[in-house]
């Protein structure tokens, strides 16, 4: 806990040691989880005041509103806090081509881990 | 990307700066997201080889099995990376009381984001 109060109707996200706190994506329409992306204050900030989800891109190092250049734009119905307040729940309905991921898909969870002979695989779903 | 392919078979998890990975942890019942918890390689192996979620507790700095106090263990049902192989997600069976949340919550996002006259708010579920 990082405030210790779980109870707390006082809004306080809590960023980790890069300013981030990770954003659990939803899809509204039917629940399922499409993607994980990380939020810097001003991406929150953003995703609250206009309902359209923005994030922060790691591997860019830039501010990303969904969607701007593929069109795959996520309105934001609903954000949820965790209980100590250092990961978002969003859900969101998708426009577009209705896809989260990058390579096309509804979700980014599309491969499983499975066992193989010489361990673990990745079988796609 | 990390390793450029998001079609690979081959099972390749990427850790952060911290040598942990994000898991969202979903209830295999109803499909609802009810946490989000860190693995490290050692608590990822453990959960594939025993079928049982295990974490790396941030706070207390050590592995941590779910449930092993509390008796809230989550049964793996399935476990799917991501695109970027950089996010776990986690289907489980949940023994106990039923509940993920250190609250005594199935969930830990039993808090909305709302508007207040100030600017925002938590609102409980």
């Amino acid at each position: 806990m990082a405030n210790g109060d779980e109870e707390s109707a006082v809004f306080a996200p809590v960023y980790d040691d890069h300013g981030l706190i990770p954003a659990i994506v939803m899809d509204a329409n039917d629940g399922s989880v499409v993607m994980l992306a990380y939020m810097n204050a001003q991406a929150l900030r953003l995703s609250l005041e206009t309902g359209e989800a923005h994030y922060w891109s790691r591997s860019r190092q830039e501010l990303w509103r969904k969607g701007a250049t593929s069109g795959d734009t996520q309105k934001i119905v609903d954000i949820r806090m965790d209980c100590d307040q250092d990961t978002v729940l969003l859900s969101v309905i998708m426009a577009g081509r209705g896809v989260a991921c990058h390579t096309g898909r509804h979700s980014c969870f599309y491969r499983r881990v499975g066992r193989s002979s010489q361990g673990y695989k990745l079988e796609t779903i």
